[in-house]
C-alpha cells in the first residue's frame, strides 16, 4: 500500500479484506496517513470490472482459488501466496499438504524473481511472487552457477530473518517482543517450505536435479534477511576477485542489486524500506568454498516490492517506476 | 538526501561535506544505491553559481558563519543548526556558549515549524529548521494554547528518543550498541539546548514570557521522539473531547498532522521513514491537567522532512511534493 | 523461581500452575537448566501441609480468593495480585471494577515497599508486593516528602516500561515483535491502575490526600522500568545537592538502592536482573521544580525480587540473603 | 566480577586495571552497586603475594607477557587472551601477526573447555579460556565426531553474536546504536581468528588435520551467540534420533550443557547471564547433513563463566560453585 498508494501509473480501484471490510486503511494501518479507501469483503466479479490487475495478498492454498477466476475476467494477477511458485505439482502437495487446485495454471505462472525471470514476467498473465528467503539466496547464487564458478552439489544456504516475516495475525509466543527480542534461534530446521523454490531455480540455472541444506533463523529485528550462501568453488583458482566480477557483470544494468567489492559487505539496514538488494562473494581458498552474501529487505524486496517491480514489467513501465525512493538509513 | 535524490523538482547541484570530500554519496551510504554524486570539499562561491537554495547540514556555530555569504550571492538558506532559531542574542548565548556572529540575521531568520509560521517560511529567504524536540513538543501544544484550553505555566515536557538523534560521529560509549540497547536513561536534565525554542514559540503563541520544565530520555531505538506534554487545564470544565476538536480543527488541512481520537494513540512507529506527525491529547480531570502525546520520526517531521516541506513552501511547490511517501510500517 | 532455586533458606516445597500442571518447569522454562521439579494444579490443602510460606504470582481477583485459606492454615502469604495494596475497599472497587472479597484482611496486609516499610513487613503474616511502577516512583519521592523539599501537590509521574510488564499470556498485537520493536507509545493515559498505590503512600508520608498525573509508556526493551517524577520544590532556594543529600541519609543503610549525585544518571541497564533501585534527583531552579528519576528491573525490584526481600525479611533472615548477584550488565 | 563477588570460595584480593586505576568497581561498572574495591595500576609482583590464581581479562599479546611472572611466583593462571589457546607457533603468528613470546609455555596451557578437558584443567597452573566461538560450536560438534557419526572434513559453522562481544573500548561506527540495531551484517568472511581454535580441537578430537569454513556475523542483540553447524552425516543411517542421543549421553552428567530433543530448539534467551550452553541436532538426510545448533551467552559460557567454571575444577572446588544462578529469562 505503501508503494501503490504514491505510485504514478496506479489507481487504488478495489481493497479487499476479509478481516477489516467495512474499515478505511488508515484507521487500520495508520502509518498510511491520508489513505483512506474503505475495505470491502473481496468479491472477485467486482475485481474484474474495476481493475487490470489484482495483487492477492493471501495465504497458501487461497491463491489457487481466486486466481483463475480473475484471469478468466481478463484480470491480470500477481499472487503473494505460494500456489504458482512450484512447477511440479507434486512437490507442492509435499510440502504444503495439500493437492495443487489448477496444477495447468502452475505452468503459466512465472516465478516472479526479475533478477531470473525478467522477459516472462512481462509477458506474463500469471506471477508468483517469489518466498523471502529464495529472493535472497538466488540473486547472488544463480549468476555464479550459471558461469560455473560454483558447483550446484552440496549448496547450504543459512538464512537470518526479522519477525516481520511471521506477518501481523499470528500472535504465537515466540513472536512476543519479549521472547523475540535479545534472541535468536532457528526454526523448521531441514523442512522449510521455501527449500524446494531454491532448488527448482537453481535445477533451471544448470539444467539438473539440485538439492539444498536451509535453515532459517530469526534474529531480534523487525525487517530484513541475510543470507549466508555456501557452495563449493568449482575449481581450486577461483578467487573472491573472480566471484565479485561475475556478480557485477550479471547485475550491471539491474536497477535493484548493488555488488559490493572486496572492501564491503552488505548490511540489512542499506535495504529496509526499499527494493534494493545487495550481495558479495568471497572465495575461502582453504576450504575450497565460495561464500555468498545477500541483504534484502523482507518485506521489500523479499515481498511488495517484487510485485510492484513486476506489475511495472507486465505494464511495459519503467522498471524503477515508484519504487525509487532509497532505504530509510538509519 | 533520500528525499532530495527523488524529489521531481530538485536537481543536486552541488554536494559539500568536509569528510568525506572526494567520496561518492553511494560509497558513503550504500543504501543510496546508485546515487554517485561526488562529494565536494564546500566553497561557498560555488554554490552561488549552482544553486538556488542550500541546505546546511552542520552543527551549531556553522550556520552563522555560512548563510550570510550565501544569502549575500542570492542562494536561500535552509539551516539544520541552531544558529537562527532562537531570536534572542542573548539566549543563544546562553546556551551555545558563544556570541551570535549576525544578530540581524537573526530577526530576518523564520522559524521553520510549517505548522506554525506557513506564511513567514514561504515569503523567506532564510529559514531555521527547528530542534527535534520543540517539533514534536509545540505542534500539539500551540493550538491548546491559541485557543486558551490550556494554561502556558507550568508546562513538562517529557520526550522519549531514539538514539539516531545523536548523529553518526558522536561515537561515545553511550550509544555504543551494547549500552543503548535494553537501557532508558535522562540525559541533559532541566539544561537541554532546546529548551529555549521551546519557550520562545509558546510565549509567540500566548504573548507572554513562558518557561518549561523539560527531561529529554535516550530509549533503544533508531528513529522516532515520543513527547508527553503535561499542561494545566484552564478550566475545570475542559474534556477530552474538547482537547481533540480544538487539535482535529487546527490541522484539518494540514498534510502531514494526524490527529487521533478517544479510541487511539500516536505510536513513533508510524511515523518512522515519513513526514508526518501524530498527536493527540487527554484531560485528566482529576488532577486538571491535560495530556498531550504526539510521536515524529526525529530524522523526518524532526529535521529533514520539515526541511524540505519548507523548501516546497519557499518556492511555491505543493507543500507535499516528494513527501508523499507513508511511514516504512512496521 | 531463578532466585528462590538457589536461594540458601528456601526449599520449594510446591509449585501450583494451571497452565502447566504436570509438566517440569524445565520443559517450561529452559533457562531454568536443572530445575525439575513438576508443577501439580494448585490445591490450597496441600500448601498447607508443605510450606511456611506462599508466594501467589496470581492475577488480580485471585489473591484474595486465594489468601484467606492459606491464612488460616498457618502459612504466611506474599501476594503477587494487587489485592492487598489499597487499604479502601471503595478505592479498590473503583479500579479494578469488583467488589473486595475480604476487606478486612486489607487492613492487616502490609504493602511490601521495604524501602517505606520495613518494619511492618518483618511482623506481617500477610504482605502485597507492589506494582512495578509505584516502587519506581515512591523509593525516590518518599524521602523527600517526608523532609518536606518537595510539594505533594501537583505531582507528575511519566514511566517508562519494558514490554515485559505485559507478562506472557496476554499474545495481544500490540506486544507483538515488529509492533513493538522500534515504537514508543503511551497507555492507559490517566487511568492506570497503579495510580491510586501512589496517591496512598504519598498521602501516608504526608498525612494528607494526594493526587498524581501518572503517565505509563511502553519502549522497545525488555526488561526495566525509568520513571521520571516533576514534584514542585518546597521552596525557591531548594538545590539539586539537598535533593541528593536526603536521599543519600534516607538510603545510607539501604542494601538495594543506590543513590547517584550530581555527576552521574540512573539507568535501567544498571539494574536487569537484579533487586536494585538507582535514583537520583535535580533541582529545577527556572521553573520550581524537582526532577527525580529511578530506574528499576520491573521484573526485580519491580516484582519478584521485592518479594524475595519480603521474605527475607519476614523470616528474620539477612535483607540482602539470595538477592546479593548484581545486574547482568550490559 | 558479577559471578566473583558473590562466590563463596573467593576473595578478591587484587583488581588490576591500566584505564581505571584509582577509581572504585561500582564507580566505573553502577551495575555493581556496592562493590567498591579501588582498582590499582597492574604490578605483576603485588599480585604474587596477595592471590592465588589470577584472572586476566587483557588482548592478544598481553597474556603471554604477563602470565610466565605470575607463573614463576606461584600464581596459577587462567588466562582469557587468546596467547595460550593454539598450540602450535606458527599458526598464533599466522593469525595474530606476531611471534610468540613463551612457546614452551603453550605446551604447558591447557585449552579450558571443560565440556572437552575437564581432568587436564583440574591438573593445570595455566588455562587459556576459549574463544567465544570455538566453545558454542565444539561443544555440540565434538561428542558427534568422536563417536563418527559425522565427518571432520567440509564443516561450515555459520555464528550469530551479540555486539557486546566488541567490548566496551571499541567505540567504530559499526557498533554505534543506529547502525547495529535493526541490521544483520558479517564479519572477518574466511579469516576470523578463532577458526584455528575450532580445527585444533577437533583435529584432537579425531586425530587428524581438520579445516572449518567460519563465518560469523553480528545480529542485534547484546549477548548470545547462536551457531549452526553443519557436517556431512558419516553414513546415510543416521537420524535426529541417534544425534540427540549421543549429545545426551556425552552430556548427562555435565552441570551446564541443556541437550534438547525433537521437539525443542536452543535460544540464546535461555542462557543469557548464566554459564549454560543449550545445544540440539537435526540429520537433514535428503542432503546428507547434520545441523548442530548451540545457543550461549557469549559473555557467560563463552568467556567469564567458563573462568570460573576453570577456576572451580583447578581449585577442587564442585564445579557449579557461585554459578548456580540460571539464566535472567526473558
Amino acid at each position: 500500500m505503501r508503494w501503490l498508494s504514491v505510485h504514478p501509473a496506479v489507481e487504488l480501484a478495489y481493497l479487499g479484506s476479509e478481516s477489516y471490510a467495512g474499515q478505511s486503511m488508515n484507521s487500520v494501518y495508520p502509518h498510511l496517513g491520508r489513505v483512506n479507501h474503505v475495505l470491502r469483503r473481496f468479491e472477485p466479479t467486482e475485481v474484474a470490472g474495476a481493475a487490470d490487475v489484482a495483487m492477492l495478498a493471501v495465504p497458501a492454498g487461497h491463491g489457487m482459488k481466486i486466481a483463475p477466476r480473475l484471469l478468466e475476467s481478463g484480470v491480470k494477477v500477481i499472487d503473494f501466496s505460494p500456489d504458482f511458485r512450484l512447477k511440479r505439482p507434486e512437490v507442492y502437495q509435499r510440502y504444503y499438504k495439500a493437492e495443487h487446485a489448477c496444477p495447468d495454471l502452475l505452468q503459466e505462472g512465472v516465478y516472479g524473481l526479475p533478477e531470473a525471470h525478467r522477459k516472462e514476467i512481462a509477458q506474463a498473465r500469471l506471477v508468483a511472487v517469489p518466498g523471502c528467503y529464495p529472493t535472497g539466496a538466488l540473486i547472488p547464487l544463480l549468476p555464479l552457477l550459471r558461469a560455473d564458478l560454483v558447483k550446484h552439489e552440496g549448496i547450504v544456504v543459512d538464512s537470518k530473518s526479522g519477525v516481520s516475516g511471521a506477518g501481523r495475525t499470528s500472535l504465537e509466543l515466540r513472536y512476543h517482543f519479549p521472547e523475540a527480542n535479545e534472541d535468536v534461534t532457528a526454526y523448521n530446521v531441514a523442512t522449510h517450505r521455501h527449500t524446494p523454490e531454491m532448488e527448482q531455480e537453481i535445477g533451471l540455472a544448470v539444467n539438473d536435479e539440485a538439492s539444498v541444506c536451509f535453515t532459517p533463523h530469526l534474529v531480534p529485528m523487525t525487517r530484513g534477511i541475510f543470507s549466508t550462501v555456501y557452495a563449493p568453488l568449482s575449481d581450486d583458482g577461483r578467487t573472491t576477485k573472480d566471484l565479485i566480477e561475475c556478480l557485477r557483470s550479471a547485475y550491471a544494468s539491474d536497477p535493484f542489486v548493488v555488488v559490493h567489492g572486496e572492501g564491503s559487505i552488505p548490511h540489512t539496514k542499506a535495504t529496509a524500506g526499499g527494493n534494493s538488494c545487495h550481495v558479495t562473494a568471497r572465495a575461502d581458498e582453504r576450504t575450497g568454498r565460495a561464500i555468498l552474501l545477500s541483504a534484502i529487505d523482507n518485506l521489500g524486496k523479499g515481498l511488495a516490492g517484487t510485485a510492484v517491480q513486476c506489475m511495472n514489467l507486465m505494464f511495459g513501465l519503467p522498471e524503477t517506476t515508484g519504487l525509487e525512493m532509497a532505504a530509510a538509513y538509519p
